[in-house]
């Protein structure tokens, strides 16, 4: 078989390229690419701060960096095992087609590093204006590592705008070297995706006391089980007697090896009303887990792969322990396991960092949005379906302290339909600040993020809390409420100093949704007795679905007062009137941001870049 | 007064740069603009066929043509009496605010030509992109003629887009030296609109039989009434036992020294009903008009400013004459004489080119868009509001023949809130091509447009018509219907092989509506009994208009089923069910024509041109 150009072949349709490929993947199934022209010096780990793994097995490990003044990010792609080449890029949602893509590639012979596009039918192009850099490739003995920039905004319209929030990167692997890019079949690739926040804010760690403890709330050398997706629960207890404390940073601890696998973490505290929970070490969702666990749901941190340690701002902490809070901590890992790993052991968990010198503020969670209730529903069908949920002037003008308070860090959170969040800051009837928006929001990548501004809301300011949700493949509505099939929008704000208030939500007025449903009711001729004692889903769930039922929903939710939970806890309200209030009137709305075009080196030329191979190993 | 510098100045607060204005205006009342660089020959008359008078005096006269294949207007504006300069240019709808200018202004010493913009407040700005360019500048005996030329399309954000339909031309004479471009004060000036069809369709004049005769309708020596706004009425009368003819071309008569008066002017066809109708020549909306008047609607002919000779297709021709249609005419001329001159003497109308050798086909006219009725209503205070009347498949599937019919001209109508008409033709519920589209409507400029193509309309195709509205001036519901205050959305679309059909148009189910209106007073908590004798209008009338109401009235006209006057004439339908009849369904739309940037001379640096002044005289 060294030489089978010599031999007849056996198939006829075959091409002398294709011939040659063969030959050449028989003489080396792997290909190595050489040192190329490594601009400057060799990268040091701190250079690229960020890391994720992009594959379930760990063969591809992303790290990047990111310069605001460049308005930029450098990424260091280490590939494990090279074989034919490699596609990197991002998406709307992690999917292959309409996708912006870093290919590495070879014909067998050469390797070439180009910037391109797929089309909607997933068919690759070269881009007319190359955005993706190469800096440099090198070798290394864990494998070759790739170097390029990318500027958040290119201004070439076949290019992902990388915004704040959660990127979609997809990745696939190239089994067999390729003629050209147009060539490569994506839908015959080994690939997949991988969400992160690729905009890491900027901000400086606060100098940490000499005094501080950490505690590592980890998972008793757990078994993964092995299936796709898990949810584990592992009850953990505070010392008898603990004093009050802050916690003041926490970080992840995952186990070597599972760093792929350990996809996100919380640890909850329960609530103080039951004196005791039991001990449990299992899947959440087993029937064995006891119910009493689900009074364990007070965030007390929350880490998602890729995420950093997560530090409060020096003026405050997290309270925990002490009179009055309960000693029992609920740890929930996600095991994300597409490959069916068995017997895989983990201990992975939290190490929470905390003082005794109490910061000057506690810290506090709000929660903005939408109240789970099945009275906000969305329509089946839909592409993209907005709710709204509401805290109003009238609910911070009673609420919160003259100085106001400061929003330092931000956990969006929708059920399975959700794909966009966005909170803004309105005074006086104008919109004023993004506190937190993400794009490509996806309800399985949930993390506490850290503002790059903190948010300073007044008494008196409104806070508007909108979700875009997907129903395309659903044939009934989705109500609001707890279940997985139902839907949330919600904003949990991380804040200072502390106050009573603990939600700051909104739903449409029942007695307005209640005419709707007698409108659609007449109005489709169909005389159903909408009787009182019919539940709001049960009404939602007979709708017979059409444009105008869509439509008036939409009006009803765009003009129908509220009913406002402006609560101390959710079952305490404050004093007032809340029901059936006005929606807050916006008379200026903020302006979509206007990419930057790239200020900095100029666009290559839309050819591939040739890599200079060296020699083929197996 | 030789000069002024030498005398102490009484007016503290004038600044050197205004007593030197002062003192050049004091010397010289009028600036002339000696012949700069003219670059080519002397142009023809016959290189610009399309020309109209500016302003009421006609002291300004635009000529100009269009090329396509260069997507660019060349203009030659005659200036009859220069002072110290002129604004010429085109904005939405006439307004001097957020306009696309091209300025000639004098420091009183020397003159510039520029592209400027206007913003929102009228502030003249220099415009980054110089895009109407200058060719030139020649004096002659009658005045100054200045040559430019200015692309369709020069994506410079800044520019108007020049589009078919109507473009609102604005002229503003500067009457006194001005230091710079942004000095001009725009609100002071002497300036006004015009109307035009600028982008004129290219199309080659058919033959003319040699037998052609010709019949001038024309108004009998009026004394244009001293008023802004007249409709006058004349009565014409064709021979006793005139045989049928095909006209085949007409063309405005204007009565030399009126051009600027003559806004437009119509013959329409009296009724075959009755056997006489009296003569009349005198003011439309007089209390003399005798009411059978009323009963002569069917456009033989139309022209208005700046429209040309209309010319039939050679296949075809306009039937008149002979057993079965009347003998009687009606000429209505629109005099604009915002001047007020008084006394002036009139004798235009329109002269009408025919054939007693018929062509191959009679040419039709049928009518597009909404019934007339007040069933379809536009809430108060809208900014655009829509409505959609359509054609439906099922009627041109009736009544078209099977060879199809030939659209090739087409007349928009509304009433005064209209602001867009568009009709689209659409095939297998797909969009496929605009039959006439105006996004710069005025109901003050209604002319009819032969089509840039022809358009092929077959049995199973569907023609829709969309109508913009703005109501932001009033305060009450505007309906469908004849009254001047109320609405219309029509397109008479011109085209050959006659056929019975007139009319094809829609408005939404009565039933649907009545529904809204019970949702409507459901919903808004009042318990008005709806009572079946009050009219729709009054039910209108009575809607406390707020987003819901509006909204739900939107989403009823995109959704209700619809009544069709599928008729051969305004009181007889085709046989068939034409009560609530489903919406077309568009599962693909047009997509927007993606502006071309010019793709010829590159843009000037956005510095004004200097001129070459000449002496200066008065």
């Amino acid at each position: 078989m060294q030489n089978s150009r010599s031999k007849p072949c056996s198939c006829p349709s075959l091409k002398l390229r294709e011939v040659a490929s063969m030959y050449l993947t028989m003489v080396a199934a792997f290909l190595v690419i050489l040192v190329v022209a490594l601009q400057g010096s060799v990268p040091q780990e701190s250079d690229f701060p960020y890391k994720v793994p992009l594959d379930p097995q760990g063969l591809l490990e992303l790290s990047w960096n990111v310069s605001y003044p460049e308005q930029a990010v450098h990424f260091q792609l280490l590939i494990r095992e090279l074989r034919f080449g490699l596609l990197f890029g991002m998406s709307d949602r992690g999917e292959f087609e309409n996708a912006d893509l870093a290919v590495l590639w070879s014909d067998g012979h050469n390797s070439y590093f180009g910037d391109a596009w797929s089309d909607a039918k997933g068919q690759l192009h070269m881009d007319s204006q190359q955005d993706y850099q190469l800096l440099g490739a090198r070798r290394a003995p864990e494998g070759l590592y790739l170097l390029f920039r990318r500027a958040f905004s290119t201004c070439d319209p076949k290019d992902y705008l990388i915004e704040d929030g959660t990127v979609h990167l997809i990745y696939g692997i190239l089994e067999k070297p390729v003629p050209s890019l147009q060539a490569i079949n994506i839908s015959a690739l080994h690939g997949g995706l991988q969400r992160v926040q690729l905009l890491k804010p900027n901000i400086s760690i606060p100098e940490l006391p000499s005094d501080m403890k950490s505690m590592e709330i980890t998972a008793p050398d757990v078994v993964i089980p092995s299936q796709e997706t898990t949810y584990w629960c592992y009850m953990a207890e505070l010392p008898e007697g603990f004093p009050k404390h802050h916690i003041i940073m926490y970080e992840p601890v995952v186990t070597a090896g599972n760093e792929a696998l350990v996809h996100h973490m919380e640890v909850f505290q329960c609530t103080a009303q039951f004196d005791s929970f039991p001990h449990y070490n299992g899947p959440c969702d087993s029937k064995m887990k006891p119910d009493r666990l689900n009074y364990c749901r007070h965030v007390l941190a929350a880490w998602a792969m890729g995420a950093q340690a997560f530090y409060y701002p020096e003026e405050a902490g997290l309270a925990f322990g002490g009179p009055g809070s309960s000693r029992y901590l609920r740890l929930e890992i996600h095991y994300h396991n597409p490959l069916v790993f068995k017997g895989r052991r983990d201990s992975s968990g939290i190490r929470l960092y905390y003082t005794a010198t109490l910061r000057p503020y506690d810290a506090g969670i709000m929660e903005l949005g939408l109240v789970y209730t099945p009275v906000m529903a969305i329509p089946p069908g839909e592409h993209s379906f907005i709710l709204t949920g509401y805290c109003t002037d009238k609910c911070t003008q009673l609420a919160l302290p003259a100085a106001g308070i400061r929003i330092f860090a931000s956990q969006l959170h929708t059920h399975l339909a959700g794909r966009k969040v966005v909170t803004v800051l309105s005074r006086d009837g104008r919109e004023r600040q993004v506190v937190n928006a993400d794009g490509h929001y996806s309800p399985h990548f949930q993390e506490i993020r850290m503002l790059k501004e903190v948010v300073a809301v007044f008494p008196g300011d409104e806070l508007i809390t909108t979700c875009t949700y997907n129903t395309e493949d659903r044939s009934r509505a989705t109500v609001g409420g707890f279940g997985i099939l139902e839907e949330m929008c919600v904003n949990y704000v991380h804040y200072y100093p502390q106050t009573q208030l603990e939600l700051c939500k909104s739903a449409v007025d029942p007695g307005y949704l209640h005419r709707y449903f007698n409108l659609v009711n007449r109005f489709n001729d169909e005389e159903i007795c909408m009787c009182p004692q019919v539940s709001v889903p049960q009404q939602f769930y007979s709708i017979p679905w059409n444009t105008f039922n869509r439509d008036v929903l939409k009006s009803l939710y765009a003009f129908a007062p509220i009913s406002m939970h402006c609560n101390k806890s959710s079952a305490v309200r404050f004093p007032g009137e809340w029901e059936k209030q006005p929606l807050p009137r916006i008379t200026e709305r903020l302006r979509e941001p206007v990419p930057r075009c790239p200020p900095v080196p100029e666009p290559q030329p839309a050819a591939p870049v040739p890599l200079n191979l060296g020699h083929l190993r197996r």
